[in-house]
């Protein structure tokens, strides 16, 4: 029998995502995972959680169980504001759009920016849900050239001639997932002015910018050019992703548009999990709650470092993140870190083949190693094995080494 | 300066819901609306969510506000895929995929399955966030020709002529918004079977089938014909919107598809306020919580009815709804229900013109009531108030008269 069903064209290009496919195979009894992106359980605040349900339900039942603006919650909408100054960023509560979560934030500039064919720029590597998000969109995409400081001011200036009408570039400046990096403030300055001076807005993704662990990143991109950038941020990395909240803040010119492309979304984000995060932080509570978070993530990431140091055969190039919750690994030559997660999970561990993360010509040699979730006496296990596996390779197939 | 920003083709489809730009001129101190379509805040079941939240935090506070599965929280999935059986579906969890409300149902169902220019069938009038969550992905729609109970089967039957490749027939078939008819067995029978000839996909809607008054709307559309049917549901009208809980089932041929669009829209609804639903709903809780809703429904549609009856001059031509939310009044010849809007606001009274309805050529002469919000006096009151506006304007233009 056929199908009654056509499906759209830009159904055929969306793809399952590999990172869950991945952690489906990886997800297995006794193997350490140092795959998935989650932040730690351990950070979740429950206690303030319970306390803020508590209140809302008690004080504000009705209207936190209502249909509610499609805008946000307007006291969450001036929280963010304000807290934004700290980056640099002057911009006013109406240019906050509350999103469920700001993987939301990502499909919605796809849904008012992307056409058929005409260019997005991301960077070498990217964050894989970004290229998920825009996908259906059909976009071409642009791979933007990167260092250890992520883009290049070149690959900026280049664009006009290389891919014109490239609709804006898409950059996560703060421990980028998947690489760890940070843009420093010269790099960032050099970027934005060369966006600018190439009419090329920026749309800014900062989920990780306040896990530093030794001082705080630089300015925001979007600082630099307030009317030519898009910044996203995120509350899943600092309170809880359980609640799918995040937010866009946005130029008043294309505000109205994002709303709308919202209210068709989803109406709103929901009002109550609004409210209870805004009760929970209202008071300053990140201000003692994110110093914990980066504590013990910085903790992590030490072990890891050791670890690694430690552990993993010469030829393997990695940078000691500032930030974030990952490693990233380039394995030496001739090595493929996807044909190998097989023989890794049957060792017992875990982690994402870097490949899933570039929209073109993947280096196979790269895997994204998050430190975030195991503790760090599993973390020098699990690396550990990874050298283990590692050094095997390398005496199974000695034309690997460096 | 020029603005750096290039939007797509499909922004400039997108428009602010005139529902939403109403409201806001009707949510005027002291006017008594019934032009919202919010279900009555008092039928919220405040403890039981209270408890449930507090019984979630307690014992899966980490499962609970961690990131979760695209597809949704699987006990709620069994207990949807077991829920519809009374509705004559029989679908496995595995066809269950939860969404942030059933906004986002909609979107995603426009996501996978609407091209540029390919056309979608909607009923006449129809759901204003239907059409809202198609547009972006740049249908044509064409208007199905409707009676009380609501799309013709005829209009199905001529559709592959009159409308070659329409990618699916959206219907409402439980006390429609915003007309509040519900389509009877029969009926319902013989649109599936011309569907089912005419290899026209349903995408049935069912937000309001539990608020039923006398007796339960006959068995759902997907019943008829599952594998050419997706059904939308939510827990919007029968808990509380402010969770943001709706769920899609569909062909396991789509599935897929549709849980990709899901992953790149917002990764996963969230976790926390799956479970705190499922702990309210798991044991029964519905059984005895949505007759009060009904009970108190039905006693606000019975003060409408009278109201109705007693207060709004001749030739005005109305149904009384059997569940939902709504009553759809039809005025005189020659009344225009936008144009009348501010006189009746200044009155004290607003409602939704019918207008925002229509994909086409909109019948000026319809507006919608909801009579669920105010107390059954403020709708004597109110609807007294209308019919004096009524009557005002016959008495300035006589030639309004039926």
């Amino acid at each position: 029998m056929t199908s009654p069903w056509t499906q759209a064209r830009r159904a055929a290009r969306m793809n399952p995502s590999i990172i869950r496919e991945i952690l489906k195979v990886t997800e297995k009894p006794g193997v350490l995972s140092m795959a998935g992106g989650l932040p730690s359980a351990d950070t979740f605040p429950v206690e303030a959680l319970k306390a803020a349900c508590d209140k809302v339900l008690s004080e504000n039942a009705k209207e936190a169980l209502q249909y509610a603006a499609s805008e946000g919650f307007a006291p969450l909408r001036e929280w963010v504001a304000e807290r934004v100054k700290s980056l640099g960023m002057k911009v006013s509560a109406d240019q906050v759009l509350i999103t469920t979560g700001s993987q939301q934030g990502l499909d919605l500039v796809g849904k008012i920016l992307c056409d058929q064919g005409a260019p997005v720029a991301v960077e070498t590597p990217t964050y894989l849900g970004a290229l998920q998000a825009f996908t259906p969109y059909e976009p071409l995409f642009a791979s933007l050239a990167t260092d250890e400081e992520g883009v290049l001011p070149e690959a900026i200036k280049k664009l006009p001639q290389v891919s014109p009408g490239t609709r804006f570039a898409y950059l996560l400046p703060n421990y980028q997932n998947p690489t760890g990096r940070v843009m420093g403030a010269e790099r960032r300055a050099a970027v934005m002015a060369a966006a600018r001076e190439a009419g090329l807005p920026v749309v800014e993704d900062n989920p990780y910018g306040d896990l530093w662990f030794d001082e705080a990143p630089p300015a925001a991109l979007s600082s630099y050019w307030p009317e030519g950038s898009i910044y996203l941020g995120s509350f899943s990395k600092v309170l809880t992703p359980g609640f799918r909240l995040g937010f866009i803040i946005a130029p008043k010119e294309l505000y109205p548009k994002l709303l709308q492309a919202k209210q068709a979304a989803d109406l709103h984000t929901p009002g109550f999990n609004q409210r209870v995060v805004y009760e929970v932080i209202r008071n300053g509570f990140l201000e003692q709650h994110v110093p914990k978070i980066r504590a013990k993530y910085k903790a992590n990431r030490d072990a890891m470092a050791t670890a690694l140091e430690q552990h993993l055969p010469p030829g393997c190039v990695w940078q000691k993140p500032k930030g974030g919750m990952f490693f990233w690994i380039r394995l030496p030559e001739g090595f493929d870190a996807m044909a190998m997660l097989e023989t890794a999970v049957e060792a017992g561990i875990a982690y994402v083949p870097g490949a899933a993360f570039y929209a073109h010509a993947p280096d196979l040699r790269t895997l994204r190693l998050s430190f975030v979730t195991l503790t760090p006496e599993l973390i020098a296990d699990g690396v550990a094995i990874l050298g283990k596996v590692l050094k095997q390779a390398l005496e199974m197939a000695p034309e690997h080494a460096p």
